[in-house]
């Protein structure tokens, strides 16, 4: 299956565990709960939760258990953008092309979305529907892996250190470290809660840890290097919008060559990293060099 | 003991519990986890850690393995406070007697702080210190019915149907099912936690489970009475606040007569649950009949 075919595949299996999921839109209090749909089926490629499918595959998992841990991935991730477009953090009026949750719902009210993501996300993770098909401990250590990842030294942490030092000037470390918390630890969390799960051996968990770690950094500074060259009807949000708000980026502080150098290392790098695994991971090596190319 | 004097105990063993569990102020981001600190070691009487551990005593469990889930229940409870007092929120300038986290850290740093104890909290549920002192199974229930209460349906609901009925007619049903949800929830989580871990049978988790949702809701018409009756210096906010932003309360859709004796009611019918249960609930009893008599 070509990397597009696949990614389109998993992603339909994924909008479906997800309208499963997620309590209905008519769900008392129904005004919360059409909060927490809009922010959820407003699009989005659904990255995370294919890298934890696609992970699981790769050692040989079968994709239908992994379907509500790969729901929750996209949880926090929402929850996460819907609490950076707030007027107080990031100020976005756009998000995948539509106007933002505080924009639709008001403020109170996507602060509250963005509670109820998160706080579902760890629900669904112990319901009956998951537990069933997972060992317990094992299920309590990916648990634990993906709240350590999405914490305060993680992804909370590291919105907090993008957040504070912008229009500060950022330097090389400092930038990666901000990237690897605010994205990498999500997207290196989603790949190791697939492997784990699917009963990845030492030497796979390894593998997939390391591609994680690099499909991760690769993912920001192309998401940055899209910020100022892609255009917005395809990104859906501003162009430049990093830059006009003094944001530490890649190409900020590295220019844009050196970026784009960067993220190719990286996909060089994630695609050595999975040598140990056979052609069960070209779904991973794939997502990896549809990260480093893709124009929106 | 008395129950001053076992309250007092129970919440000197929560805070060292809530001190070696958080991560360290000067982690890094400390600007984060100064912000969490603030918060979480703001004060505060920590009911819902002491009701997780005086259930869990009740059926004659051991203090000591349900002090990480005691601390998470605060986590979660200080999370809400922090991200009720925002300005699209509550907008409150007082909490427990200082300055709110977002007047004292600015409106992202105290978003991100909530976000980050929400996280932390299913992180401590899930870290070595807790798995190895309970059963997975049973540890994967309290998670789910932790989520739950705190979730779209339990305590975000319930906050957010208090935000959109600010000012407007809510009748006695309407009332109930806001307090239910925003306090009711979680306070019942607490003691069944509790008892759960502590391996109550089926007939204690009945008798602590009508225990939980009698004192929930009469703690929070205690505080609906307080917030009429009581002293800013004590309670630690504005007095009439309330009123003055137009929020439905017991005493406000009742009349303060009435809400005192459908405190008095839930107290009686709290000490009655508790019937099957021996000696060892006393700490319960006490903690009922403090709730419905504090003065702040």
């Amino acid at each position: 299956m070509e990397t597009a075919e696949y990614l389109e595949a998993r992603r339909l299996l994924v909008d479906e565990a997800l309208r499963r999921v997620l309590p209905p839109e008519t769900a008392e209090p129904a005004l919360l709960h059409r909060a927490m749909h809009y922010s959820i089926f407003g699009g989005g490629k659904r990255l995370r939760p294919v890298l934890v499918l696609a992970a699981g595959e790769a050692v040989g998992g079968a994709v239908e258990p992994l379907l509500p841990v790969a729901a929750v991935l996209e949880l926090i991730h929402t929850y996460s953008l819907v609490h950076d477009d707030l007027p107080a953090m990031d100020d976005d009026d756009l998000r995948r092309g539509r106007p933002t949750s505080h924009r639709v719902f008001g403020e109170a009210v996507a602060i509250l979305a963005g509670d109820a993501l998160l706080t579902e996300a760890f629900g669904l993770l112990t319901a009956p529907d998951c537990v069933s098909r997972h060992d317990p401990k094992r299920l309590l250590t990916v648990i634990q892996e993906i709240a350590a990842a999405a914490g305060s030294r993680g992804m909370v942490g590291g919105q907090t250190l993008d957040i504070v030092s912008e229009g500060q000037a950022v330097d090389a470390a400092g930038l990666e470290s901000v990237h690897r918390r605010k994205t990498g630890a999500l997207i290196r969390a989603s790949v190791r809660a697939g492997a784990l799960l699917a009963g990845a051996s030492q030497v796979q968990l390894e593998a997939i840890t390391a591609y994680g770690e690099a499909v991760g950094l690769a993912f920001q500074i192309a998401d940055d290097i899209l910020n100022v060259e892609g255009e917005a009807a395809t990104t859906g949000k501003a162009v430049g919008s990093d830059a006009a708000k003094g944001k530490a980026t890649y190409p900020a502080v590295h220019g844009l060559a050196e970026a784009k150098a960067r993220a190719a290392a990286l996909l060089a790098e994630a695609l050595k990293s999975l040598e140990p695994l056979d052609h069960r991971a070209d779904p991973l090596r794939g997502i990896a060099r549809f990260i480093v190319d893709r124009q929106r």
